[in-house]
């Protein structure tokens, strides 16, 4: 395993992934940290091409789905853990905001957990950020019942390329000794220098027609209106399910 | 690293961690993939002791907090990229609920990263799940601005225990091929039949009085009543924190 060299890998092979070596790397992520033991998590796996086809569109369309060999949904899911409370008489208390945000913490980590560990055995994986975008589709799809919530989709496969590494913000940007340090201006062009400064980012802006590389993200890329468009689905997809009254 | 065998470890000895092993581990936890580059996460160090104890109350006072030698809160940011917005003529758009699940989920993978680069590095690892309960105090102390939200605290030190794993559910629990399938009562009693003959869950059993398991967690450890007390604090967290209207 070397955290430092890793790199996303949207490109697969065609080598398909056993149900052996899928399930030692779940073992290795269930023994990731999570509240009170409860494993208020699941994982829905998809190899069947026709559910890759029906997933496809709440992801945009982005090819890792149709190509992957395997695609994760990762869910929140205090469903299973409440059907152990009813059957043990027992009051379940997990229709609540508090219980989306611990199991979504937990299933986070779950899925970080089999990400590194799939790494580790040789594989390459991608997450998908649409995953929360597209919850109310992706559960129609997956048929996923009350208390249960999507939120990270994984494709993994063998890798059929090597990118380049993408660059990181500087640790001074990200790490606070004692006290939260607000970013002054100055503090924001030296985080930003290394970043703004790469030819692939001048490119960007380029092809964009725009002036500096933060218009890419707030006009093209993540745009207030779709974060808008998009609070309102989740928001509506965690009463529909459960968790919000 | 041995996914496999790690533990949580609540007891550390009076090793120091330094600066610069501290540091390597982050870089290895930026590694882990991030929505969009954005990196819309901090980290709080705490080393010094009058600061664990001022953030002592908000983790229920559990012993890790002032006897591990660093304390890290992880937080979900979006202040340090909203201010490279306006620093750069963008105008940013992540004042909403998706932005910071976004911001969440990030958060949570740069953290689990750590762990287990903290773990391969002969380091032992304890998360709090008392970060998102007590938001609102732990904000106070770390002064932490508009846009920053602690999701997940950990508590790092070289281990001075080395308990027994804790149990884990069996894998056909978790895991759903092509379609969820609700459990039923029947699949219920197998899922949880090994947990439940274990001694220390019945000696927990009895030490609360209770008649079942699920009823030590429903009525004891994650009441309905504290569940919903904690939403309404952690909804009201993010609207002063400016992710909800």
């Amino acid at each position: 395993m070397d955290l430092n060299n890793r790199r996303t890998i949207r490109k697969y092979t065609e080598q398909a992934i056993s149900d052996e070596l899928l399930q030692q790397l779940m073992e290795q992520a269930c023994r990731a940290s999570n509240t009170g033991n409860m494993q208020t998590y699941s994982v829905v796996v998809t190899r069947d091409n026709a559910q890759k086809e029906a997933l496809s569109p709440a992801h945009f369309n982005q090819p890792m789905i149709r190509q992957a060999p395997v695609v994760l949904t990762f869910c929140a899911d205090y469903n299973r853990f409440t059907k152990w409370c009813v059957c043990r008489q027992a009051e379940p208390g997990y229709e609540n905001f508090q219980s989306f945000i611990g199991a979504a913490i937990d299933v986070v980590a779950f899925a970080q957990t089999f990400a590194v560990a799939a790494e580790a055995a040789g594989l390459g994986i991608c997450y998908l950020g649409t995953t929360t975008y597209n919850a109310d589709k992706i559960i129609e799809t997956l048929r996923l019942p009350r208390l249960v919530v999507p939120l990270v989709t994984l494709t993994v496969g063998y890798p059929a390329e090597m990118p380049e590494q993408p660059d990181r913000l500087p640790l001074d940007a990200i790490m606070h000794q004692e006290y939260y340090h607000e970013a002054t201006p100055e503090d924001i062009d030296s985080y930003y220098a290394y970043k703004e400064s790469l030819p692939e980012m001048k490119q960007f802006i380029a092809e964009n027609n725009k002036q500096t590389l933060a218009q890419v993200f707030t006009d093209v890329r993540y745009t207030k209106n779709n974060n808008e468009h998009f609070s309102k689905v989740l928001l509506d997809v965690l009463t529909k399910q459960g968790f919000l009254s």
